[in-house]
């Protein structure tokens, strides 16, 4: 195991605690999440018919996500409260005919990383479109909730590369 | 397309809505859901031993879970506001030595389904073993939330058959 | 002034307390509130427009409105804190081509009365509007906010009968 | 319609976002909104004596419209969350002997105004002021609730000139 | 160790749980708790004044505790939802010109029992008086947070027999 | 009484209000607070097994003491929203047999101290310790939660320095 690395929220007796961020600069900060809900045919083609016309199921989805990426210090036990300064979150129905994809980019000029907030709000959006098409299919997944990037702090920055195992897009 | 069929949490004009469940029965119900955390093997070793010993990943991640299952609604936008009367998360380490599966139970004598609730209590306990390990690696991916069976209510009981796409596990 | 009245959130003493409603039968309530916000011209379009088109004012102010009331025990000190069972915000705009009309309708069955969820609904929603067009019009005035009906419970049924006298309709 | 005016909660393709703010100043901002509630002569003598003796309506309205301003991000979906500096209620109680008009004062040192906040603590305190009368009078209503001034960040000062159309004050 | 005694909130394992309830009949429980805030005799008096006249910190302390009361699931990980139906809070000056005593009493018609309602109540309310008396005394102490007697449910009436080792009150 | 004193939680006329801190700069600050919970010898000696072995008490009363300490806006009416920078708790056991000691401290920069945030998480983490063991002990007490020091900020630093009297440890 590589020497050095440490699970920061927990302190030298193994507690648990919110690091200290004090020290760190305010610097801009964002960072992008992604994730997808895969569901039957029949559920994805009424959720792309109601896009379009009516009863919006990503409009609420997009909503929800934007207000959990707000929520996070509550939901996560460690994560700093944090004033986030912006919360833009994106779908894109697949070629499949059965898989909506999730983005969500959240950005702060804060002491720590936005990771989180990215991350939960694309959680959430997945969520609440498994909330209003439930009555449809059951059966839906959720996966493949990931970081795609993060920018600004000291630890520089981050960009996912390699493909994801799960979704077996080998190179 | 299946004749019937409709999203319910929209009226006939396609305006979302808090489904009307007054003049449902209540009744015990009780839903499992699960999903998985995928991550490095160093990470993996790291969250195992801190089990057992001290930094307590998963003590922490059940935590969070649980409290998340009592926050439904106020996350997605049209879930009711319920009383639950148990909630309950296990965690199992996969022998891939990469994977953590999260399994969570919900209950609640009322009106209407707890799907949504052990999904959330999946789905935040997840974002927490990310937020407690991502000092260490950022490229881990959270996959496979999805309901396992539901019982209780009039729309009989759901158990999850056929295997998950996602997985792989063809039969 | 009428012998009897009295205002329940206060005890002999004249201190603030949550009224006691044990003792209260579970009966199907509901309540339903209306309100209007008041804008320019020019915003009032833009609201119309995007509502058919693109840019959902009034989708992202009926979640908001909706949300709204399952946290209003947290607004409001004394409420009681409620399971609602269902609740739906509806809007119309206003022929004059500057007013758009909130209703929203909110039920429970349970020992107090949801009136105040449907007004808080209300006064959420209008909020929202206001945010979202507030680039355009600072100008805008939320008013008339008011019950309009509420049935069940034992203190027997309202039904708001004489005309508002701020909107100025006279019989 | 005035060019390039257009509603910020929106991207170019009309969908919902928090609007990016990291690239604003932090700069000493206020705002102050105001709004009345009217009811039955009766309920206003008693909110009258209570506020001189015991049973102070106004001062559980004043502590809900201050708590209600450090929750706006959380009740207004597309709302930064704020981090804010002050907040006073004010109530006056009109010579019609009917009306109690209500006014807050908000302030921050940020990179986004705060009229939402100043707005959303008028309507809380009226919404409490109601819950806490309605016992007395189930017909009171909520109205004018408006910004007066703004003050802080770029887009200038903003101070209400003309009269409210809907008080009826014509010049 | 008596035999069979148990922390509820574990299973078998020793992880934690929320303990299910689901099978407990609805009955009419209530709880009462204590507690005292001793500060200096100065801080005393300006409370007892303001209390009287302006400034009235147990009118805000008394709103802080009643609103705790009904937010303890969201603060204590393992307590369920719960709907109180009543919730109270008093004051009273000791003789020692220097403590506050605060009670608490919090009702429901539910499944499990509220004494962690009524203890919180008095906590929130206690903090509150702090807050609002520490630009004069930051020495204040907080004590004898405790169960004064609970009511309903198949564990039995409980009522606090002996002195309080602390208090210092010996038989 | 000592001139100028006064609650800066009221304004001249002795109404509530949340202190304006706009003027104040952003400093570094810090503040430890203090309290203990008593109770049986069996209770006492379980805490202290389940935390070495299974059943861990503690771990969950820190979570919920952290997550308390970034919600005081929420709980306290006046106090101020504030992005904290860290939070820690410690416990220690009393060689008496039945107290546990709590200790916690919370950093931020900003305006205002975070006093009222370590005694709430001390406060939180007692009472999630009572809810944990009260199937066993329902006669514990919470005691002596007090400031034990605060430094930043212009009013000076304090430090705990008289032995407290309800504690009976005279010098």
């Amino acid at each position: 195991m590589e020497a050095g690395l440490k699970f920061t929220h927990f302190d030298a007796s193994g507690n648990a605690r919110m690091v200290d961020v004090s020290a760190k600069g305010e610097t801009v900060r964002r960072a992008t999440a992604e994730g997808r809900i895969t569901m039957s045919e029949q559920a994805f083609a009424m959720v792309r018919e109601g896009t379009m016309k009516k009863g919006d199921v990503l409009g609420v989805a997009r909503i929800a996500g934007i207000m959990a990426s707000k929520k996070v210090d509550q939901l996560i036990p460690l994560c700093h409260p944090l004033a986030i300064t912006s919360a833009d979150i994106g779908f894109r129905f697949s070629d499949d005919g059965r898989t909506i994809h999730i983005e969500a980019t959240v950005g702060i000029t804060g002491r720590t990383g936005v990771e989180m907030e990215a991350l939960t709000a694309v959680s959430v959006a997945a969520l609440t479109i498994y909330d209003m098409c439930k009555a449809v299919d059951k059966s839906m997944e959720i996966s493949d909730i990931r970081l795609v990037r993060k920018s600004g702090g000291k630890s520089g920055d981050f960009c996912r590369q390699e493909p994801s195992e799960s979704t077996g897009h080998k190179p």
